[in-house]
Order: C-alpha cells, then sequence, then structure tokens
C-alpha cells in the first residue's frame, strides 16, 4: 500500500469563526469536498490531529471530532499506527459515483453516552401535570415572560435541589433556560462582561464547551483530573478566575471530588475572587450509596450550580436551570430576555407540577435500578470477554469510562466495532494536549440488557481480530 | 421653574456593547444612580434624545425607551416643550431616601402594543392536543432533536401557511424556533456570516431589532413607508442587500403593501441579488376582507418568512418558524442546534396536532370577531372623545395607529394619561432620525370593551387638562 503523505497545507479548510455553523462540520465540510474532487486521493494520509489543530487554530477535539466523523461515514481509515487514511473506495475516480463500503447512519447497536431511556419517559405522569396546569393557571401566566422563568418552577425546583441534592437555593436566585446548552451559552457571555477572562476545565471533559467558550472570548486551560476530582494546585497555577467542574460524578473518568478537594476549591475561590460553575449533570443517579451534595451548598455566593432535565426525563423537554449567586441574577435574566423572550410557560408549570407532586422522585427511585443493572451487566460483560479493558469510576451516571491496554488505539477499536454495527466512542477528543491514555466511554442509558450483551459480544470479537 | 441644563457630557454613561443586559436598561440605570447619588438634581433638563444618543454612540430609539420607562418610574417629567426634566420629587436630598408620588407599575388600563387576550387560549383543545401526542408518540421523538425542528410540526404548519397565506412552503424549508425573537437573531447572524452587510428596515418600524440587527454586525438604514407599503425606489437608493417588511399590515402605521409595491420589492431582490425579511407576525386578523397573501409566495428563493403563534395563541407558548429558501436552510438549523439544542419536542408535536385537527382555524375564526369588534370601539370613541386624534390603517391586527394634532407632543399626553392610570405609548422610538410626525400606538387585543372605553374617556380627561 502507498502511502502519500499530505502536508498540512493542503488541507487549510476555510473556517469561519464567527460562524453559526459549528467548527468541527466546518471541518468535516472541507475534507469531504477535497475527497469528493479527487483533491485527496485514495489512501493519502491526513495530517496528525495535533498538526492539523495547530495549522488551524482549533482545538484538537474538533480536528478529532471531524476525523471520527469522516471516518464513521466511510471517507477516511484509521489504521493501527494511529495516522489516519482517505479511505481506499471514498476518493473519486474521474467520472464515477462515489461508492462507501461503510455503513452509514448510526450503528445497530451504540454504546453513545447522554442518552436516557426515553421509553420509560412518565407520560401519564407528565399528562396530569398538563391537565392541572390548564385547568388552574390564571391567564396572566400566558402571557409574556420574565427572563429568569416561572416563580412556581423556581420554588419547586428549589426545594427539590435542596432537599435532594444539598443546594443552599432560594427562588430568586433560580433561572430556568433551555437545558445546559443555552445556560452555559448564556452565562460564559455574562461573566465575560462582567469581566471575567480564563476558564479551567476538567481534562479530560466534555469539549463542546471549550469553543463555546472561546467564542465568548475566554480563554480556555485544561486542569488535570485526579481521584480525588480536579487538581486544585493545578488550578491555582493555571491563573484561572473561573473553573467548571463536575464534582460528583467527573464527566467522563466518573470520579467524585473528595471533601478534601471541594474544600480547596471553595478556599480557591475566595482567596481568588473567582467563580466555580458546577455541571451537576447526573448526580441523581448514584446507585451505591447517597449522591454527594452539590458544592453549591457550601459556597452560594462562588457557585453557580448548573442542572437539567435532559438526563433524567428527556433530553426533548428542553428545560435546564442554573442557581445563581445574587448578583449575576439580574445580568442572566436580562440575557435570557433578550435571547429568547423566556421559555415556554406550559413546559414551565407542568414541570413544576410534576416536581411538586413528587412525580419526579417517584420517576427516579424507578430508573436508579434500571440503570444500576445496565451498568452492571456492562461491568460484568467487559470483565468476561475483555478482561484487559478497565472499567474505572464510582457505581453512578449513565456512562462509565474504561481504560483501554497501551497496544489498543481506540480510534482502531472504533472502527473494528463499528464494522459489527456496534458504536464505541474514544476518549481522545475529551482529552486536552497531550492526550492522556486512550480510553473508550460507554454510555448505556438508551440500551436494553439485551443490546449491552450483544454490544460487548461483538466488540471482543472485533478486538480479537485486532491482535495476532 | 430654574432649569439647569445639563450638558450632555454629565450623561456619559458607560454602555457595555456586547454585554447581555439591553443598552436601554443599562441608560435607564446610569440615569437612575445619577438621580439618586444626587447628581442629577431636581428639575435638571436632560440632554435631547437626539443629542444624548449621539454622544454615546446609541440609536435613538433606545434613549427614548429609557427617557420613556424613567418617566413612567417618576425620575423623568417630559415637558411640553418637548423636553425632559428630572422630577422634582425624584432627586435625593442629602441624608433623606427618595420619594416617588408618581405611580410604579404598569396602568390599570394599558393600551401597550403586543397582548393578544390569553383569556381565550383554547385550553381544553390544547390539552386534547397533548393528551393525543402524549399517547401516540414514538418513544425517540423525546430524544435530541434536528436543529430544524419536528417534521410533524414543520408538515402542518407547510399546510397551514399554504393555504391560509398564500406561502410557497416545503415541510423541507421551515424551521422552528422560540418566536420571532429568537428566529430573527438567529437568521441575521447567519446572513453575516454569508455576506449580507446593510439592513433596511421601515421608518417608523419596530425599535428593538435594530440594535439586534448592529450587535450582528449589520448596518441598519431607514427607508419611508407609504399608503402603498415599503418606497421600493428609496430602498434601492439605500444600498441595502437586506429589507425587513412587515407587508400585509405595517407595523406601526398599519397600511397593507399594494400589487405594485410587492412585484418591484421582488424585482429590486432580483436585481439586487438582495434577500426579503417578511415578518408576518399577525396577518391572520383581517376583518374586513380575506388578508392579502405573503411575499414569499411570489418569490421563495427572495423571501424568508417569519411568523409566530404569539399573537394567535399566546407569547408564553415561545413557538416561531421560518420558511427558508433551500440555501439558508443547513446553515439556519446548524445556528439553532449550536444555540438551544432545538425547541422541546412536546410542544412541537402539540401545536402540530392542534393545527392539523383544524383547532387553530377554529380559534382564529372565534377571535376575530372580538377584536374587530374591540377595534371598531375604539375607533369610534376616539372620534366621539377624541375627533382630531386621527386613526390610520386597514381593519387588520391587534393594534392601531392615531396621528396627533401638532399642539400635541405625544410624550406630554402620554405622562397625562399616566397620571389616571392609562398606559398609551408614543410612536416616537419607532421613527429613525429625523423622527416623523406625533402619533400614539394603542394596542387593544388584551383589553375588554369595558376598559376600552374607560380608558378612552379617561384619556380624554386628561389631554383636556393640557389645552387651555
Amino acid at each position: 500500500m502507498s502511502r502519500s503523505r499530505t502536508g498540512s497545507g493542503e488541507l487549510l479548510v476555510e473556517i469561519q469563526r464567527s460562524g453559526a455553523v459549528p467548527l468541527h462540520q466546518q471541518l468535516e465540510a472541507g475534507i469531504r469536498a477535497r475527497i469528493r474532487e479527487g483533491l485527496l486521493r485514495a489512501d493519502a494520509v491526513l495530517p496528525s490531529t495535533r498538526a492539523l489543530a495547530n495549522d488551524l487554530g482549533l482545538s484538537r477535539g474538533v480536528v478529532v471530532e471531524a476525523y471520527q466523523q469522516l471516518v464513521a461515514e466511510g471517507y477516511l481509515v484509521s489504521r493501527t499506527g494511529g495516522y489516519t487514511q482517505v479511505a481506499p473506495t471514498a476518493a473519486r475516480t474521474s467520472g464515477q459515483t462515489r461508492t462507501n463500503q461503510q455503513p452509514t447512519g448510526p450503528p445497530r447497536i451504540d454504546f453513545k453516552y447522554s442518552r436516557p431511556d426515553v421509553s420509560q419517559f412518565p407520560r401519564a405522569a407528565w399528562l396530569r401535570s398538563v391537565r392541572r396546569v390548564l385547568n388552574e393557571i390564571p391567564h396572566s401566566t400566558l402571557s409574556y415572560l420574565s427572563g429568569q422563568g416561572s416563580p412556581e418552577l423556581r420554588e419547586a425546583l428549589a426545594d427539590y435541589l435542596n432537599r435532594v441534592r444539598g443546594t443552599s437555593a432560594r427562588p430568586e436566585n433560580l433561572l430556568i433556560c433551555h437545558g445546559f446548552a443555552q445556560g452555559s451559552r448564556l452565562l460564559l457571555q455574562v461573566l465575560v462582561a462582567a469581566g471575567y477572562r480564563k476558564l479551567a476545565l476538567e481534562d479530560p471533559s466534555d469539549y463542546e464547551l471549550r469553543d463555546i467558550a472561546r467564542a465568548a472570548g475566554l480563554e480556555v486551560v485544561g486542569v488535570p483530573v485526579l481521584d480525588s476530582g480536579i487538581d486544585v494546585e493545578a488550578l491555582d497555577r493555571s491563573g484561572a478566575d473561573l473553573v467548571l467542574v463536575t464534582a460528583a460524578h467527573q464527566m467522563p473518568i466518573g470520579a467524585v471530588a473528595s471533601p478534601a478537594t471541594r474544600a480547596a476549591l471553595v478556599e480557591w475561590a475566595v482567596r481568588r475572587n473567582a467563580l466555580i460553575i458546577e455541571d451537576d449533570y447526573d448526580a441523581e443517579y448514584r446507585y451505591d450509596r447517597e449522591p454527594i451534595g452539590a458544592v453549591q451548598g457550601l459556597a452560594p455566593d462562588r457557585v453557580v450550580y448548573a442542572g437539567t432535565a435532559s438526563k433524567t426525563l428527556a433530553p426533548g423537554l428542553r428545560l435546564g436551570w442554573l442557581i445563581l449567586p445574587d448578583a449575576l441574577v439580574e445580568p442572566l435574566a436580562a440575557a435570557k430576555l433578550a435571547d429568547d423572550r423566556g421559555s415556554s410557560v406550559l413546559d414551565q408549570l407542568t414541570f413544576a407540577d410534576f416536581v411538586s407532586h413528587g412525580e419526579f422522585d417517584r420517576h427516579l427511585r424507578r430508573m436508579r435500578p434500571r440503570y444500576r443493572n445496565l451498568r452492571d451487566l456492562l461491568v460484568t460483560q467487559l470483565a468476561d470477554r475483555l478482561p484487559d479493558f478497565e472499567p474505572v469510576g464510582v457505581s453512578a451516571g449513565l456512562h462509565i469510562l474504561v481504560w483501554l491496554p497501551p497496544d489498543l488505539p481506540a480510534e482502531t477499536v472504533a472502527t473494528a466495532a463499528r464494522e459489527r454495527d456496534v458504536g464505541v466512542h474514544p476518549l481522545t477528543p475529551y482529552w486536552f494536549t497531550p492526550p492522556g491514555p486512550p480510553g473508550l466511554v460507554f454510555g448505556y442509558g438508551s440500551l436494553t440488557e439485551k443490546a449491552v450483551a450483544e454490544g460487548i459480544d461483538l466488540l471482543a470479537d472485533a478486538v480479537g481480530t485486532l491482535r495476532p
């Protein structure tokens, strides 16, 4: 097989930073077009993700995501040596249309993260709440809203979060938004206007926020995560005045911030006059004990708490909330109002009724054993079929990180699994530069037990072919 | 009464353009603080709105809105000569707390525009639609959404709009958003990224969009409105490559774009390679005949059509839609997805069911005679009690523009009405510079017949005191 090294100069795709299209999509479109036009030929080797990220001034996660997408679409092939080539069948020879031998669309069994089991959405209870709301609310609530959200929902959520998550929230400090996507975007926008400059993120962590933060005008830096949560000494050295933590269940490693880490974090924020953003995305799902309370409860003036119904009820509801220090309430409410004039009042009031009638607690009680069973099965199957894969993290949440043996690049495993119609997802884009050890992030929330068992079987078969 | 002319230099309030707080609110806060701190004393005369707008680099509408708000709050007083003073009771004398003799909160009878009668929201029919949706939808629809919106709602709306508004829409060209607020913000953002530079707006027109457009990076220019709609010759001279029109019922004048204007508008767009944004905010409410079809139907490739349920059902639903030319669909869907991951799926599917079961048509048929009666009553009362006030515009919509006799500044009338707990709203901020003749914009959609009659009585009494 011939390898024509492609200088990254040839891949200088035009990227519009102010544009509305996500950067990884722009990059994908650019590479796709070059392959279709024959400018990148079969078996051409692409620049490393790090080199291309440097050349284009992008974060490495963006390039990794684009490469992975194009691998999944069959344009690129990920090779065992850690490099990426144009697929033999992808490049168009003149006069022919492209034939794509890779499967397209989502894989039959997909361990993709972030999907709860929406087949368990409590439809009957939700309908009862809608009926009560439509029967009872005064007309005036259907008019334009405050940017902060319905008082009824802010009250119900403050009660719930103080009880279940150990927060210290008054309804006046809550703000309702369309999930973490809108909440974090508006929060960062307001914080930049208030003078914050440098955001520290856990390394590894969800990579989508990095570009959102940079677009808002923040410098972004990665800070290592230990078994006891974020490394506060490294955070202190980083010079950040903002940090985002997933203290209750680190995304993706699954660690829980220790009491010492939590105290040090708050001490750091006070000493540095800094702010902590606590993304409490899935803390309701702890299976081995009561979940650890939120950091927000320790220092309500130093922490913005973010929660969402996307992991507990359904992403399609687009319901999220922030608990804000006093000084941030008015600017955030104004920003929300300017953004979309507030969230849908019927959804808010229905959710308020649902929470205050105990239906939210009931739903969570029902879901915990289901997810716990799926998690236990996944761990057992991995131990059985892939004993040198190492699952880590506490018994919680809807995902699990698995460290890979050093001879197996995550991308190679993902490509081999994809050929068996199974989706597994490399840890790579979650790392800052330089990347840490290889791993896979398994989401299991939306799968059946049968799918988990079969998926790991197929994955083990695929891994078997990669070994001598 | 002594008049201490205040140089506008003393009013240089710090304005954060990139900030999340609307400009007029920043200006209000700055002026309020100066009055509270005694830096602006009782009876001090403020700079003219035009001078202050120039000094601060703001649009005049922003300054006018801030002054009006502070008049309503009792900090400022609007005087007959057209100038604005600090209220005698507002400025704090040292050691005393401010006493405010003006009424605060919304007036008892408020002719504010943009509120439909939410007491008529079809709760029973809406609940039936929610029930059908929760009984019937497949689980997968509750997961994360496309940025474009639910196919079911796009299909139902395309059918409805093609039938009722004469649009030429395929479901693939529709995008669902959180009302015009989010839709216009995302649209302008995408158009700027696509290279558009100069937006023409009708003069007079809704002023909120001006700062949104400038924040998106567009130059903004006003183009006069005639009885036959926007002046297309002036539009052509303006050098704009984008125009926003309210062709079916001009906001606020109430004119309808003539067939000649509509043809000239499309011809202009084709010749200039320009784009028309058609804000069809209330076209369902035409009382004297069938509403004129949308301009979009004439040139689907040259028009972005924007509609909303805020005027027909309830603002609290936050449901809006765009019909897009092919080339804009993908970038808008990507922008919507990045903004908030899509709109709530239950709201979308409920509205789809509501529309496709004919409930939307039924609701509109029921509301038209109600609004028509209110409008007729308002016109009759004005003719009876204030015969030199001149209502204009076709019999349509939820508002009416009334020209004032030249001796009566709109702000003076508004202040006198406010003292009787009646809210009437000057046309002033709708004008670009230089402002046109004085007028008041009356919204009547959310009022009862009794309130309209009593409101005009009280207004007439107030106007009586202003005349010798």
